[in-house]
C-alpha cells in the first residue's frame, strides 16, 4: 500500500495511490496518517477497504509528506562506507545520529530552498523509516513490528553550516524545506528486502549518485532497535538511515546547488521526487 | 502571568497560577497552551481575563510541560564560560546548537528516569525561552515580540552518551524523561531581564549549582536572532539557553545520579522544580 497526503501545505488531506494510477482520497477513512493511524494494524485497517471504491482525487495536486505529526526527524550519520570515504571519514563503530528539525519537512516536490548566506547546499537521498506504534528497548526481531513503512527523504544540507560554523551537524540540516519525504508511505509488504533497494539522484539530469541500500552500514532493524535503547520512538517519527556516495561535498571540485537547479531522486518501489532550486526570498 | 498545564500525562489542561497561590482553571478560555495561543497577543487577551472569575483548581494536580506542541528543543551548548571551563572546554566563537528529542519532554516534577546501561545521567538547570510566534530571519530588536516567555528546563544529560558513543550530543541528551520544563510559562512582563537571573540546582540538599543568566556567553535576544537565520523558529518551541556551572561532568571526581537521589531546582522569578531519581523499568 503506498499510502500519501494531498493538498495545499498545512491542509493535506489522507489518500492512496491505487494500482490503477489514480490518487484515492482516504480522509472519509481515516483522519490524516499520524498517530494511532499508523499502528500496524491500523494501517492493516485501511488496506482491507476496497481502494476501487474510495473517491478519485482529480487533477495533479500537491503532495504533502506522507506523515503528519513527526515528533523526531533522526538521522544516521555515514551510514555508508563509500559515502563516509568520499567525506574524508571513516566508518564510527557505531550509528552516529543526529536531529533534523521536523520544520524542515516538506512534500516531496515542494522546492528546496537556499536559506541567505549559503554558499554550500547540497542534496543526499535516503531511505526513510517511518515509524507506526512506540518502541522501546526492542530487539531487531522486534523492530520491524513498530514500524509503518519507507519513504524517500532528500537530507539536504548546508555544508558550510554544518561543520564551519562551531556545530553540531543539527546546524546544517534543519534549515526550512531541507527535509522533503515522500511521495509515498510504502507498507513494509511492498519492501520485502529494505537492505536490497537501488537508489538515485540527478542534478539538472546529471546522475550524481547512484547507490544502493545493499551497502548500508548499519540496516534498517538494527537502527530500529539501536534508536530504541536511548528513547522511545513514536508513531510518525522518521529515520533518515543515511545516504550513499555522490553528494556535491565529496566531489573534486566540490558541488553545491544553485537557485534554478533541478534534482531528481527516486528509490526502488518508493517513487521518486523532483525539486526546483530556488533562493530564499 | 504564571500559566501552566495541569492533569495526569498527556490529558493536561491549561491553567494559571493565580497571585493568591491557587492554581485557575483556564480550559473555558482556550483549548491548550500551545499553538497560535501562545502568540503574545493572545497570551494579552488570557492577561485581560479576570483570574479570580477562573474556577479553583482543587487539591494537589500534577504539572505538565507547561506548553503543548513543541516542535524543537533547541539547546545551545557550552554557553557559560564559567560551564565551559569546568568542562575543559573553550567558549565557542558562535554558539554551539543540538537538539533533545521532544519525546524528552515531562513536567517539572516529573521523575529523573535513568536509562538501561546509563553510569554517567547528569544535571543542568537551565533558562528556557518559549517561542510565541514564528521567526525567522529576525533582528534582536525584534525578537522579543516573538518571544511567549521563560520556563526552567533540565537538561538532563547522559555524559557517556552524549560524548563516548559516537555521538552527537543529542544521543546523550534525548532520553524519556530527560527534559523537564516548567512549573510555569512566565511572560516576559514579568522577566524584566533575562540576562540577571539567579539559578541553582541541588541533589539530596547539597548545593551543585548556584549561577546566573547574567554570565551567559550568547543572550536570549542574540539567540532567537542567530537560530531564526537557520530555521523558522515556530510556536512552543523550547530554546534551553545552557547551564552555569556545577554539572556532575565537572566535579573531581565526577558525580552522577543514582536512583533515590533527588534533584531540586530553580530560577528567579520561575519557580522551581523537584524531581526524584529512579531506576527505568
Amino acid at each position: 500500500m503506498k499510502l500519501l497526503r494531498f493538498g495545499a501545505k498545512g491542509a493535506e488531506k489522507p489518500g492512496l495511490m491505487h494500482e490503477d494510477g489514480t490518487i484515492r482520497d482516504l480522509s472519509g477513512v481515516i483522519d490524516d496518517l499520524a498517530g494511532d493511524t499508523l499502528y500496524p494494524e491500523a494501517l492493516a485497517k485501511i488496506a482491507a477497504t476496497d481502494a476501487s471504491s474510495l473517491p478519485v482525487v482529480e487533477g495533479d495536486p500537491r503532495l504533502g509528506p506522507p506523515i503528519a505529526g513527526t515528533g523526531k526527524f533522526i538521522c544516521i550519520g555515514l551510514n555508508y562506507s563509500d559515502h563516509a570515504a568520499e567525506t574524508g571519514a571513516t566508518v564510527p563503530p557505531e550509528p552516529i545520529i543526529f536531529m533534523k528539525a521536523t520544520s524542515a519537512i516538506c512534500g516531496p516536490n515542494d522546492p528546496i530552498v537556499i536559506p541567505r548566506g549559503s554558499e554550500k547546499t547540497d542534496w543526499e537521498v535516503e531511505l526513510a523509516v517511518v515509524m507506526g506504534k512506540p518502541a522501546k528497548y526492542v530487539s531487531e526481531d522486534e523492530a520491524m513490528d513498530h514500524v509503518a513503512g519507507f519513504a524517500i527523504t532528500n537530507d539536504v544540507s548546508e555544508r558550510a553550516f554544518q561543520a564551519e560554523r562551531q556545530g553540531q551537524w543539527t546546524k546544517g540540516k534543519s534549515c526550512d524545506n531541507f527535509g522533503q519525504i515522500g511521495p509515498w508511505l510504502v507498507t513494509p509488504d511492498e519492501v520485502p528486502d529494505p537492505q536490497d533497494l537501488p537508489m538515485w539522484l540527478t542534478v539538472n539530469g546529471e546522475t550524481m549518485q547512484d547507490g544502493t541500500s545493499a551497502t548500508m552500514v548499519y540496516g534498517v532493524r538494527f537502527l530500529v532497535s539501536y534508536l530504541s535503547q536511548f528513547m522511545t520512538l513514536h508513531p510518525g517519527d522518521v529515520i533518515s538511515t543515511g545516504t550513499p556516495p555522490g553528494v556535491g561535498l565529496g566531489m573534486s571540485p566540490q558541488r553545491f546547488l544553485k537557485p534554478g537547479d533541478v534534482v531528481e531522486l527516486g528509490i526502488k518501489g518508493l517513487g521518486q521526487q523532483r525539486q526546483d532550486v530556488v533562493a530564499d526570498s
